[in-house]
């Protein structure tokens, strides 16, 4: 069984939107704060403009000597410093999908370096990934980050360098949203 | 986008059930007829047991050159002689989610040769594998089977040297129902 998480971008929720940009492809509509929701089958808030879903599902390029370091140095979401977050939603073109497993695989860790890349911003940066395109949704990824205000800069490293992979030329719609833990 | 395809079990539909036999875990309701729906949306018949849900997505195993290999040699469903069918829904333990990407892979090919065995009854027996785990559906795979009477034999080598595998210690549950088209 997998557990589904929701994020509402609306009026209400614990995060308050300090900046929303469109990277690549289609905007979402504008918000003020996003609410994440477990369990998904929670009503939304009202003034809800998007619901966005996805969920955390086993690891599908992580070697196991990968997750084990991984492990060893990262850090979970809910740290009290973490008064920072990001919301990243990410899809890939129909070309990234088609490729086989150890293409996929190839340009995600050997070509591109993600999860190397990754590594130097542990334990700063906590992430989780939810997986939304089994889900029907308009997105394939959805990834939460949190990190602290001293962090921010180091966030925009790590991003702008995912961005200038091989990997990030399969990504055809990408939002980032910033956030600040709302008081 | 993948598409969502939903096996129907009950009276009405286009095989025939000759026979359902549980291989591991608890049973499903028997059952007279099977009807595959595509798109999932279309309401199930009243007379209906139980629907299984699973989409057609990405490879998630397979290498680029075994999948030019298989698609140099499979033929697909609905040939005019595919008189006979199977539907295994299958269900792994979390053991074997809670494995690495690697982990899975060598489970699978390197020490289970699971491409490899099916490659053996190609084209003879045709296929096409539904992911349903991230659906949050009771099993993870729906696999769907169609062969000619005379490669029913066949078909059961298949399943007995798949079932003999290590990777088949993971399947916690297992059902396996056989079908003939229906007149």
């Amino acid at each position: 069984m997998v557990d589904i998480i929701r994020f509402d971008g609306g009026a209400t929720g614990g995060w308050r939107v300090t900046d929303i940009r469109t990277q690549r492809g289609e905007a979402l509509p504008k918000i003020e704060r996003v609410a994440i929701r477990e369990p998904a089958h929670s009503p939304p808030d009202p003034a809800t403009a998007w619901s966005l879903r996805g969920l955390v599902s086993n690891l599908r390029y992580t070697t196991r000597a990968e997750a084990d370091t991984l492990r060893g140095v990262q850090e979970g979401l809910g740290r009290a410093g973490s008064l920072r977050a990001a919301l990243i939603p990410i899809r890939k073109s129909a070309a990234w999908w088609a490729l086989a497993q150890d293409e996929r695989r190839a340009l995600f860790e050997e070509v591109s370096h993600h999860t190397s890349i990754g590594l130097d911003y542990l334990p700063a940066v906590a992430r989780r990934l939810h997986h939304s395109r089994d889900l029907g949704e308009p997105f394939d990824f959805l990834t939460w980050f949190e990190f602290a205000p001293e962090d921010s800069p180091a966030f925009d490293r790590l991003l702008e360098r995912l961005r200038g992979t091989a990997e990030w030329h399969y990504v055809d719609r990408e939002i980032d949203i910033r956030l600040e833990r709302a008081g």
